[in-house]
Order: C-alpha cells, then structure tokens, then sequence
C-alpha cells in the first residue's frame, strides 16, 4: 500500500522494488547489505521529498537518505535487522543558479560532485572540493557527511563551501530555499550542524557552495624523503615559500607506493631512487602576477639544501602531473580492489603528532601481528594519515580477520592518546558507533543525543547511525 | 549568601558587587542598563567556571556570560526586570599553546582579539580575525558571537578560524579540551554549533583557533566610483587579477565620508576629486614571489581604462595606508559617538544585490521621513553594507526616535526580500529578536527553540537573548 502511495507522489518509474532494481543499492565502498530494503523512492524535486516523508512517518517506517553511496561508513544502506525506505537523490540533477559576481552556485541534492565542478570551471571558477568519489557521489551527501578529499589543506572541508542548505525536517516541513549569504549571524547555524549529520537530523534537498577563483597554473611534484618528520619541514618550508597556493600535500610510504604498483602491474617508480617515503605536493595560483614555477624551484633548491628532500620529480606536463596523482590516488585503489581482508583506518592527529602516530601504529600492530604489515597514506598537511595494515605474507584471511578488531582498536586507541579522531572524512555511520563512544565524553555524547531527538523525536531519519 | 559562595571558589577580588565596581559592567556598544546585575564573577580557570554554573543554577538565579561587551546586540547585559550573575571571563588570559607545526593556536576565552593577534604575529603567523574592537573584545565573545570585521572577504568569520572548543554546559560538566584538528567527522560539530549561539548554549571557556601565514606584503588604495554597481564590477576585476589575495573591499558613501570629515575635523579628503562612492581596496601577499604591486597597478590601469574606477589614491608607505583605514573605521566610530539619534542596520543581502538593496533603502528611508539621510558603508565584498539613516537636519532627536522602529524594520524588510538577513555580523542579543522572527520560518524557529531546550532546559544561560 506504501508502495502505491509512493508511486502516486513521484511517479511509476520513480520506486523501484524488484530485487534486481535493488541490487544497485546494496552496497557503498565498504559494505553490503542482503536485504532490508522495502523500496527505493526517487524523488525529483523538494516537494516530493517532504511527502515520501510525511508518508513514511505516517507509516512508522523509517528513511535511509541516500546519494551516490560512495561512503565508507554504511551511512547510505539499512544496518541488519531493519526494513527501510531507501530516499535517493539520484533524480533532483538540476543546477539552480550559478552566480559569478557573489561567486555561489545553488545546486539540487542528487547533482554529482563531478558536474558541479565541470559547472564552476565552465563559468572561470573552482568549487574547492574534490576527492576520489567526485563522479558519482552526490553534492547532498557530501554536505551531510562533511567530505574531505584532496585539497582540505587549502579549501577546507564541504563545510567550508557551504553557505546555505534546503532540508526536509522529520515532521515533513521544509527549510528553503538555501540562503546564499556570506555572513549571517542570524540564530544558531542549523546548516552547519546538518553538514556531517550524516542523514540523521533532516534530508538534504540542496546547498548553497561558495565559489573561488579558478586556478590559473599549478606545479606538482613526487618528492622523496626519509621519514615523516621531515614531510612536516617540508610543510613548514612551503608554506614559507608559497604561503596559501599549497593545494595537496600527500604522504605515501614506500611500502603503500610498491603494493600499487604490484597491483597495478607498474614498473616504474615515480622516483629515481626510491626513498622510505614520498611526498606529493601540489601548488595552484590564482593571480598571474604569482610566479608559481619561481617559487616552486626555490623551495625545493632550499628543501634539498637542507637536505628534507633527497630526491624527486617534478612534473613538466599535465600528462606527468596525472601520473604522479595516478600513484597517489591508486594507492587506495589498490587497497579497494584486495582481494583479502586488511584493516582500514581513517584517524587524524594534530598535523605535528603524525610522526609519532605512524611510527606508534608500526610498533602496535606488529606487536600483535608479527609481520604484518602498516601501510601509511594520506593527507598529512591535515594530520590525516589512514593507515592499512595489512596481513604477514601467507596468514590466512580468515585468521587475520580474526584481529581485525583489536588492530583496529589499536589504531584508534593511539590516535585518541595523541588527542585525534577515530573519523577525520570518512564519517561514523553504522561502522565507527563504539568507536565514537571511546573517543566522546559523556556530555558530548548526550549533547548529540539531545540534539537528535529534538530534530527527529521518532527516529526516523537514518536509524542505526551515528548516535541514532 | 551566594556571594559568599563566589568568593569560595574565585576569590573574594574575584567577585564584585559594589555599585561603582558594577558600572564598568553596565554597558556594551549600543546598551545601557542601570540594574539587574547582582554580582560580576570573575573567574581564573574552567573549573571555577564550572563551579560558578553549579552553584547558580542550585540558586536558580541565570548567568549572562561577558568578554570584552564590544558588541552591538545586548548579548552581555541582563534585559530589563531580570536579576543575573555576569560571568567575565577577563581574569582567564593564559594562551596554553601556539603550535606552528600544526599552526594552531589555543586560548582561555578572555584573552582579547588583539594580544591574540599579536601573539600569532611574534611567531610569524596571522589569525585572520580583525575588527574595530579587537583591543578589548574577548576571543571567548567573538567566537561565541561568530565576529566579522574587515578580512572576512579572504579569511572568513571567527567560524572559519575555529577548530575546537572548550565550554561548561548548565549542568556544569565540562566538554574539555578544545580539539585541535583539521579534520574531524565525529558525531555532529559541537563547536559550529556553539559558534554564533550568543551565550545562550554554554560558557566558552577555551578555543582552538587555525592560524594561517603572515602577510609579507601589502596593497592598499581609496579609489572613486560613481556607483555601488561599478563597485561590484571592481569586485570581479579585482579577483581576476588577484585571485584571493583581496583581503579588504570596504565601500563608503560620500555622504558617509563627509560625516566623519565633519566629525573629527578632517579638512582634507581621502581623493582628490570628490566622487559619490569610494572602495578601500587591500590586498596581501603571503608570497614573495606573488608581484603584488605588479598586479595592483595592472588592476587599477584596468579599472581605470574600463571608467569603473575614476579617481583614486594608492598608499605609498604604512602611515598612508592607516590614513586610509582612519577614513573608514573614522566612519564607524563618528556614528558611534554622534550625539543625536540614527538608525544603524546591519543587514546582509546576496553580494550582487547591494547597488539595488542601497538604492532601495535611501527611497523607503526618504519616503517615510523626507530629509533624512542614510548613509551607507562596509563590507560590500561579503553583502554587508551597513546603511545608518541620520535625522533631516533640524529634526528634534525625539521626533527623529519616533521614525526610529519604522525605519529599521524598512531596512530590515527591503534586506530580507533580496534573501538577506537582519543581522550580518552583529548578532541577535536583545534586540533583534522581533526581527528574528520575521526572518526565519517557523520550522527553523522551532528547531532552535529546541536546540535551546537541549542544552539548557532551564533557561540558566543569557535568558531574553537569541530565542531564550
């Protein structure tokens, strides 16, 4: 009977309910789900959403927000044990205002991350987000799971582009249209508390981003170094040099270099002389009054004068520069693709700790698994750092699954002494609850409890998440 | 009785009650109240705050939380009728760490803007938060009112500075110590939230700010516009030359301008050929291989040939530059010390809509009193142009105050039908709170009522302010 109704709202072709329809929406990068699923509902617009709520709230089910499903966290799929309306985005595509004086683009829900930035670059501006799930990833899930990516160092976070946000409240009332302020202090910022409320509090219709120039020319380079200490004076360096027009500055050990070339079928290193770590650095201008290419020789003249950089690449074209991001980005394809079990992480530190932290975990992990092996990657100008572990050489994957936990406590339990994060981008969802408890007091886990209950009394919004 | 308890747990120098000890406490920029307050607590550390929520709200008597009381809304007086405690945190000054690694900084919530700033200075950093009341403004109060000033174009609101947060709830437990990371995505973002909510959540007692490179160098200049509308054309052709490195894109009426010359007695003008609106353009380098004189002068040459910029004046050394600045923080400060009534606004409106919400604003302002004079001014590359409306001359201050209620909702109503807001910077405190409710629809108001309710259900902190 739901499904009939459904269908009266947005239309025939807008539900899906055949298990074959379903199967495309099982599944984010992490995990899988059998069942669950009552129905995916497809609205195209706001008004449609507000009521596909009303309905289900009418009907005591309970809604899964859903966007690209390009998360980590479970986020997007009912946990075990419940029946679901799945809410996909996939048909709100359009771009509502693209404006190049106060620079803001207003965009629908379910617009990928991928055609919003092909929007902003078409109009001579950059929407300062991307990371490796831009092309099919929503812009909504973005914003309510506060993504990260790349170019946090200099852009920062969604949150950080988010001027406004349209939402569907839990009583079925809607929050429009997006404001598209700069400054508004004007009660408390509920855009702000819905970005990273990882569907929990309201559903996402559309935001409001901020626009900044586009880049006008970048310089990148594969720098090796022996340890991670010296990647934080070469950040230190850079800053000195180029202040803000650091973009990217990505560590990868050389054991995470040399499993994505093993998996990729690479020969050749991106450095001549392959060094314990590498650094990918990445600077873009904005003015054509900066000289970019100038200041980039001289950092690296002085980076290996004072001997933090022992030896490098520099790329001298666009199609160089994509070989250097493809190692960098194959990295974590290479870690997705595994065909057996390892331990994936998602921690920060404070920026100056990741030394401590890398060197912390590599003690921790092969103390309670001998051989097994810590592969560090990622964004240290945040103090970002996952790091894998992966198993000895011939344990079998189910007696390495059996540790997964406890190395995954590890991990998180060092990061935390440190006064880090269990979740720096990828979010809490359904896999990092107990996780979120270790690391919260416990005013700030009944602060967000209180919160969630005053926004959505019946739990109806993503029930299982976060501290739903 | 209660006092004695305070003098248990700061001190007896920590409490005041004493009328002539209170009179420092009765006023913020814009209020005055003459009773209400029963004691001035002051204490050292997070615990004694805590111990002070503890005690008041077993006395049940409300607590109005204080920093430097720089602000424009009331937000550290008690309203009329209430009997309070005015909790300063000026005894709480120490800065606990400034990390240049991480580039952070974390301070006690009374350290003021200024010794912040120039601490950040010392270790070759900048906070990018800076405003007229810097000297005695507390970081506690402008974070809890989300400030503004004159960088947000490039650095953004206190928001933008803010990692972590250390504050005591009603119940008196603590959320401690503020976070220091760049990225986390761990349960909903309780210093955001907190940010901007006034007093009315918590007592900040501690933040961690992000803190950025220091300007090498910089670029300023008075130019001369015939319009608002040029103004944003120079806005566009300054980013496209300079990318991000405005830092400052202030514009005044001439109207507003000959005020101030009136006011502090300035016989010379800020250009030579008078024009009917002028920009204060500031940019800065955190490069030395950005040739920023190079492309300011491009910039002008541009500007001039296009006839967007008709007159104009570069600063040739420092004491130039403060010339320039004194012509427009002189403009705020001669309203401020005006001796006759005016109405002042703070509204925002979508940065492409300033030419016609300045236009709008003058014909409804002289339509109501034919005469009067508004006169506008501020920070037109964030939508925020302060437009104050001065009597017609020879209007008694009293009749003139009897337009006064008229007018501003005028204001308020001409920003709020552009999609503006009714308070861009200031805030919300006591006075704005009718104006509040007009702007926001009843599903937001009945959120932040409840997000209210959540942290403080028995109304202990800044009663009458914001939706308390």
């Amino acid at each position: 009977m739901i499904v009939a109704r459904f269908e009266e709202i947005v239309g025939e072709g807008g539900v899906l309910t055949a298990p074959e329809d379903l199967a495309g929406y099982r599944a984010d990068s992490t995990y899988r789900v059998e069942d669950g699923i009552v129905a995916v509902v497809r609205p195209i617009d706001t008004e449609q959403v507000a009521e596909v709520v009303r309905t289900c709230r009418a009907h005591r089910i309970a809604i899964v927000p859903r966007g690209g499903s390009t998360g980590f966290a479970g986020g997007a799929l009912p946990v075990p044990g419940q029946n679901v309306v799945v809410l996909s985005t996939e048909r709100m595509r359009k771009i509502r205002a693209l404006d190049t004086v106060a620079d803001v683009l207003v965009a629908d829900a379910g617009c990928t991350l991928h055609e919003l930035r092909e929007a902003a670059a078409a109009a001579g501006r950059l929407l300062g987000l991307d990371h490796g799930g831009a092309g099919s990833s929503a812009i909504g899930g973005n914003f309510a799971t506060n993504a990260g990516g790349n170019n946090v160092l200099r852009y920062g976070m969604a949150r950080e582009q988010v001027l406004g946000v349209e939402a569907v409240l839990a009583d079925g009332r809607v929050i429009s249209p997006p404001r598209r302020l700069r400054k508004c202090n004007a009660g408390y910022d509920l855009a702000q508390l819905l970005c990273g409320s990882e569907g929990t509090l309201a559903i996402v219709t559309a935001v409001a981003l901020r626009l900044r120039p586009a880049p006008l020319a970048r310089a990148t380079a594969m720098l090796g170094l022996v340890s991670p200490a010296r990647a934080l004076d070469l950040l230190v360096l850079a800053r000195e040099y180029l202040g803000e027009a650091i973009s990217a500055f990505e560590l990868m050990s050389r054991s995470a270099i040399a499993f994505h070339n093993a998996h990729a079928g690479v020969a050749r290193e991106p450095l001549d002389e392959p060094t314990p770590w590498a650094v990918l650095l990445e600077c873009e201008s904005t003015s054509r009054f900066l000289d970019l290419d100038a200041g980039f020789d001289a950092l690296l003249e002085k980076a290996i004068d004072r001997e933090i950089v022992v030896g490098g690449t520099v790329a001298a074209s666009e199609e160089q520069r994509r070989g250097l991001w493809a190692v960098r980005e194959g990295i974590a394809v290479a870690m997705g693709q595994a065909r057996f079990f390892m331990v994936k992480t998602d921690t920060a530190v404070p920026v100056g700790c990741v030394p401590e932290f890398v060197t912390r975990v590599e003690a921790a992990a092969t103390e309670r698994v001998p051989g097994c092996r810590a592969m560090a990657f990622g964004h240290v100008g945040d103090g970002n750092i996952h790091v894998n572990v992966l198993p000895p050489n011939g344990m079998a994957d189910d007696e390495f699954r059996g540790h997964g936990a406890a190395l995954s406590r590890a991990v998180d339990d060092i990061a935390l002494s440190l006064g880090g994060t269990v979740s720096a981008e990828h979010g809490i969802g359904r896999g990092k609850r107990a996780a979120l408890e270790r690391m919260l007091s416990a005013p700030e886990l009944d602060l967000m409890r209180a919160i969630k209950r005053a926004f959505d009394p019946e739990g109806l919004f993503n029930p299982g998440k976060l501290v739903g």
